[in-house]
């Protein structure tokens, strides 16, 4: 039996209603993806966050279950909210989606300013225009073709002209009177074009990040950045995390499919806006450099990333792939050459390759780290001698999920803390306060540990704190059996709502931090050097970029470090990808650099367990 | 202004109709075409034929436009008819088009017996299947992938594996343990399936004509013919021959895809259906071999082919091609390789090499010749000395198109004719007669002129009719200027209408029959020999197995010879490609056949036209 289900998609605007109809019996979240409507799943739908929850409008409420009492609280239960991934279709329901946060305001970090004169390269993408004169067939008795008139021209054989590029090679080679420009990569015919195009050769080095995806247009002679864009990936509706979405893809069938369309759709937006703003047509866009993790480089492909997610998670390929661009359905030359930049391990992507790349840290005389803080983090360490890399699974509490009233970096979360005799905000936007992101709950736990509040072992100490100065004093209570730290009161400037730290966010964060810290722990151990022999530590990436380094050092996210020796690094994956872009001498030595790199499975090393509990607590007072 | 248009589309059945709407000012027939109705347009909507015609029911029926006044005439004009690619949409009409014939009742010639023994090929299709056990990553340090341990066990590179294999990869290691078969040609990796599948490794033989294709499935260990299947090319509906194809594709830009989905989905159909009845699954199919003219291989990968033709007829491209089946769409093992065989010019087909292959000219050490006779026929000469080759473009009337009661060789056509002191039919199906097919014609006009009916000259001796026995006599009539030769009445046993043959129909077949005669004529004369020297004269292809030897002989369809000298070989470009799948060695023949072959263009000949004149005439009594 079908049931109807109608989704009010913004609570501002009651009009803004889709209804479908799905099998009786089919969860809520099911049957709104299946009728395209986006609710967000960032547990992929397994009843371990809030993100799918639903206030219900029509119809009978169902009591809640475990997980609805568990992940939204009493409150909300009592509202009428459940989770969309719990409750089931019965009868015909009207239900109101969270609002989703507007994309703009996230805070993602771009592509930097790109491959300069100072990145030392010599520009060769491999990419070569050709502007010949061909002579077209004449002769009816002489056996020849527009193709073999063409090969002769340019130097090549027929077999280095794909079909796709013949489809149009009559017509081109005909509206000029023969002259057209030929575009090769290696022996590679990637296009013909009627007249003299040779000024246009343009590329893209694209990163796509499990929760983020940056895609730069580049000109490929000068090596200029022509522009930029970044978005969420919208694969993150049906997972926040990796294990989600391999979750998902198990689920059904179908879903790898649609996580792959969603990339590529995404990915075709990217080039069409980046395009548009610079005035570049998509056609002469005919190299494309990809990093990502494993994962999300799985995905792009189609490939089932289902056993990546299963120990010992091996990648079902790792080398460095070479793929025209119609293979991916990318809108860009059909045949412009998308190059995949190789993987390391499951869980060492080739955005850590991109990282290694760009930071240098393969030539470096002195030992270097690099720490790509992330849902999926990394850590490289090395020098020119041997490089080491292990994933650093911070898991998604740095991205505000898991925590109380956490949030992504979007407009009014809290970013920025000062603890002294009370608790200062500052939120993005300089707008009321909805929640905390990462960076602000670092900044608030080294403000509270130097302030006494936490201890080294993460507890809120309620107990003591009569030895605090009283505003901050009134700040710890303990709510039934909770301890908490009230950041915002309702009614204090800035406050949209109460924001509160709890106990269980406290944990949450040292269980991220301690992912972090024991990764680099566990790689100066490999190696056999004491951390003060570091000669920098870097922080990479779209999350790195944001924290601020006397925090991260104070809570131990790094190790105990000169502040002059941690060094941001901006977007240093995309950056990898813009060198193998723009030099095929830098493509090449990131495979020689994936086939370099030595992965340590934190997990499976015999120490770790005990590094793991040394790099939970916080470094003592 | 948009306009409605119902289109009856069975003159049975009253309710088969549909209804559309076309801007106004839209010929009926494209309307159609856009609103996805078959109306068959044989010359392609150029008012050369009459395959469009409708009948109007309701509307205002317009006025005859020139094109429907000769090719219609008075009668079909009087009685509302006219051709829908003249008469324009302004305002709600229906019309009813003339009834498509039953495509089962078409006599296709299909694939023949295939590769015998009698061939004496080695059968080596080049497919390999390997059945190996694959060690799975089972260490979380140790750096590999399924990929690795896969071309591990094979003795391949991981860039031998294209991400298509790999999307079900690990599932496909996961689901037997390790043990899969991986197929192979060369060094390619075309498929990992799960378990032992080593005895399933089939292939197809695809022969695109422009009237008809045949698909043939055969079983690449034994070389067995497991079964085949045959239509009319669906392109049809938008022109019946080349020419008409071409100009559709110029009309419009779209045009072209339309013309190479048509064909991609029809040989999906033959796919399913060939696989269907073999009980053989078509991801087990991982070579195809295509044959077809240069415009049947272009339209295939969708090049256009709008300058094929155009002077002096170039073809786009001429090399044998490889490509995964993914490329083309066709359902099969997605990396199957598609073969096809190169080409020789603009009007020397892939068929042709094919017919060459199977034929074994190349090989003879006696001079002989293979006529394929159709409406883009073409000729072949040679010994294993020299080759030569031109097109015979006999034009559609031998199809059964410009000729006033012609059809093709469907049920109801006459496709047998015998003259003695009257003249008596054979129908196909033996029906009643509903016109005359080629190889009626040819035996019509054998038996006329044997008669003294008709002179050498082509003229219908109305003159001299008192001569003949009374009943032939009897069928010699003038109307108005026409001279006409009444084969069937109305009323005489198996007569569903009248049936003439008109003097206008006698200068069409003459037409035909010279452009092969001359083909044959023309090779002879550039290889400096005479018509008594060859050895062998072998009628290939569709047509050429239909008509009688003697009757092609007496109206100088082919030169004279004893009459054991001519043999019919079946469908020899079919043959030829079963020979390049079931054999790499073949298929490598192939190519040097194709640069071996001197291609004669007849029309560029200093010498053609005083040939062509002379084979118009028939040989006299």
């Amino acid at each position: 039996m079908a049931v109807s289900l109608t989704v009010l998609v913004d609570p501002r605007d009651p009009a803004a209603r889709r209804t479908l109809t799905a099998p009786a019996g089919t969860t809520v979240l099911k049957a709104a993806h299946a009728g395209g409507v986006d609710i967000t799943a960032t547990c992929g739908g397994r009843g371990r966050c809030t993100s799918c929850r639903v206030k219900f409008v029509t119809g009978t409420i169902p009591p809640p279950t475990l997980a609805d009492e568990v992940q939204l609280g009493d409150d909300l239960v009592r509202e009428g909210y459940r989770l969309a991934c719990q409750c089931r279709l019965e009868e015909a329901i009207t239900v109101q989606v969270a609002p989703p946060v507007e994309e703009q305001s996230f805070q993602i970090l771009g592509a930097g300013p790109g491959v300069t004169p100072a990145s030392g390269i010599t520009i060769d993408a491999g990419i070569t225009k050709q502007v010949v004169k061909v002579s077209l067939p004449r002769e009816e008795h002489h056996q020849t073709s527009d193709l073999d008139q063409l090969v002769a021209a340019v130097g090549l054989e027929p077999d280095d002209v794909g079909p796709s590029v013949l489809a149009t090679l009559p017509a081109s080679l005909r509206d000029d009177d023969g002259t057209v420009t030929v575009t090769t990569f290696g022996r590679r015919v990637l296009a013909v074009e009627r007249g003299d195009t040779s000024s246009m050769k343009f590329g893209l080095a694209i990163d796509i990040g499990t929760t983020s995806v940056v895609t730069t247009l580049v000109e490929l002679e000068s090596g200029e950045q022509l522009g930029s864009v970044s978005s969420l990936n919208p694969q993150a509706v049906f997972g926040g995390d990796l294990m989600s979405r391999i979750a998902f893809v198990q689920f059904n069938p179908g879903n790898l499919r649609k996580l792959t369309t969603r990339i590529v759709g995404l990915l075709n937006q990217h080039i069409a806006e980046v395009g548009r703003e610079a005035g570049v047509l998509p056609k002469w866009i005919y190299k494309v450099v990809v990093v990502g993790n494993t994962c999300m480089h799985h995905l792009l492909l189609g490939i089932d990333p289902s056993w990546v997610g299963l120990a010992p998670y091996a990648p079902v390929m790792r080398h460095a792939l070479v793929l025209p661009a119609r293979d991916l359905n990318l809108k860009v030359a059909p045949e412009a050459r998308v190059c995949l930049l190789p993987l390391v391990a499951g869980f060492v992507g080739a955005d850590a390759v991109g990282v290694v790349l760009a930071t240098r840290i393969y030539a470096s005389t002195e030992l270097r780290v690099a720490v790509d803080i992330g849902t999926n983090g990394e850590v490289i360490l090395g020098s020119r001698e041997r490089l080491w890399a292990c994933s650093a699974p911070a898991g998604p509490a740095l991205e505000g999920a898991q925590i109380r009233h956490g949030m992504r970096g979007a407009l009014g979360a809290i970013d920025r803390v000062v603890v002294d005799d009370d608790i200062r905000v500052h939120t993005i936007g300089e707008v009321d306060a909805l929640g905390i992101c990462g960076s602000g709950l670092i900044d608030l736990l080294a403000g509270l540990l130097e302030a006494g509040v936490i201890d080294a072992t993460g507890l809120i100490g309620v107990e003591a704190r009569d030895a605090l100065p009283p505003r901050l004093r009134d700040r710890m209570v303990m709510r039934g059996e909770e301890r908490q730290v009230i950041v915002l009161r309702p009614g204090e400037a800035g406050a949209g709502r109460e924001i509160v730290l709890t106990q269980d966010d406290v944990r949450q964060v040292q269980l991220a931090k301690g992912a972090i810290a024991s990764g680099v722990a566990m790689l100066l151990h490999v190696a056999g050097v004491r951390g003060d022999r570091l000669a920098e530590l870097m922080l990479a990436g779209g999350f790195g970029n944001y924290i601020s380094i006397p925090s991260a050092l104070r809570i131990g996210l790094i190790p105990p470090l000169p502040p002059d020796k941690v060094r941001y690094v901006g977007n240093a994956a995309s950056l990898g990808a813009q060198l193998a872009l723009l030099s095929e001498a830098e493509r090449a030595r990131a495979e020689e650099i994936a086939g370099r790199i030595e992965h340590v499975s934190l997990a499976a090393h015999p120490d770790f367990e005990q590094i793991f509990v040394d790099s939970m607590n916080f470094p003592p007072r």
